[in-house]
């Protein structure tokens, strides 16, 4: 598994993680559980395909990230009411996942070879953003990032900070880079 | 006229009979219900399109499904008062509306030659549902989908059906067997 | 700056406004009217360039849409005091961004080379509506369109006019037209 992947992982089991949890508070039932954790997983990658033009989407063609963000589901439920204890379990999750989506986003403008930092903050944040609020429509919520002004700026900055390291850091140095920054800044201004 | 084309007039009927009912009972008026109805019943096929990169999208080059939505928006409408005497007139369109929009989605997988048994389900289930969740984001209702488990499930059953059928059944037998078990596991569950 | 760019300049500019406007009255903060802002003046675009197949969508590319509408956004929330003295502004600009998207979207089905006059006209409606639907569901409102009759209208006549008009007028003139006659009616049933 390549690191573009690891990162997307992270980005599925987090917003699946935060998708359940919002649908627990919503008072859905367990499938519409289930509904809301996929979409907010695979949501913002399809969203991000389609604007690139990547047909079908990558969430149809391999079913791993939809089997996780169901797992993931499956397990938040079960242990809901310890989980429930904690503060901020939502807004963590969310933080992780948009962490992990940008730098997915960012990375996916360079293996397009969109070498321009307008193209690389835009694919970075829409990947980033894209799947809570998808999750925000559906719940009937004004979505979170008209709401919470470091959200999408913490996205931004993170993509910036990817693509200027990118030419100078080894490997997947500017991923690692990108998706600390940007969780960072998002825990940070919580 | 071919039979994935008689789905998609059958699918188009149903979900424009059911989106110009939900029109009706939101209070909207007259225009308004006319475009629910429209939106509801290309806004599945639209969005299939744009995931497979069929640009522009069928519903942009053949006006036909445009008119037969808003025909049958007219004709529910004048019938309205009539039509509400019965039951559940609009989850019995939605089904059908389910179940031949699963059928004409999965076999669009086949025609594009995605010939497994994940893209096959996911495109059968977005076809199928797509219009339903467009229609109740708009109408700002949590879609369907998310409350209802069995709606999804109905889909995604007929769609399994139509993939392992569809090498021993001759013709189009493997979409009206999907067509037949969506609306049937959609109309039991009702 | 050849005349497509004018009419998605002016498009953008009063989409802006309205977005902004629109987030203002919805008690948003200033990020959140930025956010509305923008998303109202390029969703349009970008829905109407994935429908095309131009991927990724112009205003990935170019950042001049999204500078100029964070520019509109600056300057209508300095001067809101001033401009809330009016009555309809957002209706105005809402009119004016329909007729400039409008004319832009009925355009380019000609440079794509879809000479029909239903493809004209849906490209040129979806285009013109396409931005003010993403805003109403943000904000959860049902959309203007489905509201408002004359809205879907105007747009449809405009785009008639362009279809009809443009083997007979030298350069623009066609775009022009179309503009015109869509804002006008607009205007006239507001």
């Amino acid at each position: 598994m390549d690191v573009l992947n690891i990162f997307e992982v992270i980005g599925t089991v987090a917003f699946a993680a935060a998708g359940a949890l919002t649908g627990i508070h919503k008072h859905l039932d367990l499938f519409g559980v289930f509904m809301l954790a996929l979409t907010t997983a695979v949501g913002g990658g399809i969203v991000r395909d389609v604007l690139i033009g990547i047909n079908p989407p990558t969430a149809f063609v391999y079913p791993f990230f939809t089997i996780i963000s169901l797992v993931t589901a499956i397990i938040v439920s079960i242990n809901y009411q310890w989980i429930n204890k904690f503060n901020n379990v939502i807004l963590i999750c969310d933080a992780v996942g948009l962490g992990a989506f940008t730098a997915a986003g960012a990375n996916m403008s360079f293996l397009y070879e969109y070498h321009r930092l307008f193209i690389t903050v835009m694919m970075a944040v829409l990947s980033g953003v894209g799947g809570g609020v998808i999750r925000d429509v559906f719940v009937r919520d004004i979505p979170f990032i008209f709401q919470k002004e470091v959200y999408a700026v913490a996205s931004m900055v993170g993509a910036i900070c990817f693509f200027y390291s990118k030419p100078f850091l080894l490997g997947n140095g500017a991923m690692y880079l990108c998706f600390f920054v940007t969780v960072s800044i998002r825990m940070v201004c919580m």
